[in-house]
């Protein structure tokens, strides 16, 4: 049976090396990093390191690197952090109507608590116009979160012209961008693009669940989510999770140079532009269908979401399931639930499309065979299917 | 160079079994488990093992128990979460003064948004008076939140007598408890107890850190921390950890049996007794000094807290460790800080006996032999630093 997990998007699998370095972490690293004795101050050393490390891959000072438990509860502190600490300067906050649930889910709460939400529309590429960004800000705006990358369809919006608007518009408001899917895929720089705030996930680039960091610029202040023994200067209190930071230091160390101007992670790109020409070749085998990705390199690397016309997502992924090829129908979080997508609902994707929509995201771990062997059991099982 | 550990209420070694169970995990079951296909549902199919684990330990349904990222936030999200859904039922809230710092500090948080807080005094054994705990809860109170056992000096509250106390004296008061120190040392029961809430670690009991458990009764609601994906019965979003929960899972399993006949984790009691046995029989060639511990079982099995007249703390901890011999000053968040113990001040100690106390503390890996050992180099680096 094969083998071909092509759901990078919503989980990667951990590296060889990072799970070497959280069972080191166990076996010989298990200190309190609070402890005053040398198994803390060595667990506290490592804890540094892996703080600089990450640090630098986003050309920022480690001071500004807080490890939370994902990139959930970095978007959680960040956005409910400034919101508590600042909202006595305005009420106003802006977000884009395709974040992830834990983006959204927190705007929908802080609504409930007395601000008001300025949600941007996307074109049918999930792109945000930054001229309705530019009017949406005013002298209440304190925050605006911007996701770098879509998870469901890969769109990727223009942080950097986003940064330089908000900031223009009102310099005091704060900008936060969720960059769990772009996070070692494309190039990235927060000092340079005005973003104050940003989160970052382990699981997504073959590190551990269960992990992950905010950067806080310098200066800012944010209220606690999780109050205690003051770890990590005060802003995220429990004793650190040393081996998942091990692993999530690891699976940095690992990710491929991605510079201002090679900002694609170029392995994954391939593999993806591979995928689409196969998709085009073979179009006269298969099924209506309709790429929601945008195409032409205005998109992740590492996403295809594809709507086949008259079949349901879920049979998709379970025909391919069987000749060991996973996929899945859209971001996980909403997989098993009955909800529909906020992002194809953003995108105006027709209620047809959407329910034949699947997503195939790829890793640097995936192969040109695999995408071969992919695209040749799809045609055969959307033909059994059909037939 | 000798390696005896016995900083164990800090944080402990993972074990042998733990450490396999983590990296199964991220080798073989890095699926997400709100993913669709197989990947997904082993993955679910692992964490509903554990759930089910971990409350037949607790002997409470496993629909009752959520995962969290580790004790500090258990604890969080008990008392933030209960006091958001119930505000309006009341204000006022009842703990007690020797509390852990995420219990503590959410307290002092709460007293600043519109709760009054009564903190309850202890005696110099650092155990409340239930009369005074009966005589604290009024009308207006909604939640109590009492440690089990006092993780600097070992002090074992009477929980039962206590959740008796409180709902006789209001049925609708909560009651929430810190078990993070007790469980897998001493016998626990939430639901005979009219615990509601409980809160849990995994690298206090030989499990990694970074994951960790809240009991929440059926039918009580908790206003969540982290919003999402609504992961945990939408009650703390995220993706799982897995491995973490995989590794606390199997450190549950490793938990010696204790029942309500045999109250104690028999082995580390007599590790516990050993030590204080030679203590006594070795006074005449030590400096004066005063065991802040309960002693004749008052206290919990794995923690020995002792003053030094006139020796600070951090230079018995640093000549030991000279020795191979771990131990601490304190709890391991009040080490790195020059903030004073809350526990020491509670029980009344002298601020000169305060300067010279040290915690040691104790697990199943540690042996007789290791004993004597510390007790002997303890006696040749006490006389040392006094001479």
């Amino acid at each position: 049976m094969k083998n071909i997990y092509l759901d990078n998007s919503s989980t990667t699998k951990p590296s060889k090396k990072v799970i070497k370095s959280i069972n080191n972490a166990l076996e010989n690293n298990y200190g309190n990093p609070s402890s005053l004795h040398n198994k803390g101050l060595k667990a506290e050393r490592n804890l540094k390191k892996s703080r600089k490390n990450i640090a630098q891959k986003l050309e920022v000072s480690q001071k500004e690197i807080f490890f939370t438990s994902g990139g959930t509860e970095a978007n959680n502190l960040a956005l409910k952090g400034i919101t508590e600490k600042y909202k006595n300067r305005g009420r106003h906050l802006v977000t884009t109507k395709i974040e992830h649930p834990s983006v959204l889910n927190v705007f929908r709460y802080l609504e409930k608590n007395g601000f008001k939400v300025s949600y941007l529309d996307v074109d049918e590429n999930g792109l945000i116009s930054l001229k309705d960004l530019r009017k949406s800000i005013n002298k209440n705006t304190i925050l605006v979160s911007i996701m770098h990358v879509n998870n469901e369809i890969g769109s990727i919006q223009p942080i950097a012209e986003a940064g330089k608007i908000i900031k223009e518009e009102n310099h005091l408001c704060f900008f936060h961008s969720d960059t769990v899917q772009s996070f070692g895929k494309l190039y990235l720089n927060p000092k340079k693009w005005n973003v104050d705030l940003l989160s970052i996930s382990g699981h997504k680039i073959h590190g551990p669940k269960g992990i992950g960091a905010l950067y806080c610029k310098n200066n800012i202040e944010l209220e606690p989510l999780i109050l205690g023994g003051g770890q990590e200067n005060n802003l995220r209190s429990g004793t650190e999770n040393t081996a998942g930071i091990a692993g999530l230091n690891t699976a940095v160390t690992e990710l491929p140079k991605i510079t201002k101007k090679n900002k694609y992670n170029k392995q994954i790109n391939h593999l993806k532009n591979h995928f689409l020409k196969k998709l085009e070749e073979n179009k006269n085998k298969l099924p209506d269908f309709k790429i929601n990705t945008p195409v032409d390199n205005k998109s992740a690397p590492h996403i295809i979401n594809i709507s086949f016309l008259g079949i349901r997502g879920e049979i998709i992924v379970h025909c391919l399931e069987k000749e060991g090829i996973y996929i899945s129908t859209g971001s996980a979080c909403h997989s098993q639930k009955k909800e529909q997508s906020n992002t194809l609902n953003a995108i105006n994707l027709s209620q047809k499309m959407k329910n034949g929509t699947v997503r195939i995201s790829f890793s640097t771990y995936n192969s040109i065979k695999e995408i071969n062997y992919t695209i040749q059991k799809l045609i055969e099982q959307l033909n059994f299917i059909t037939s």
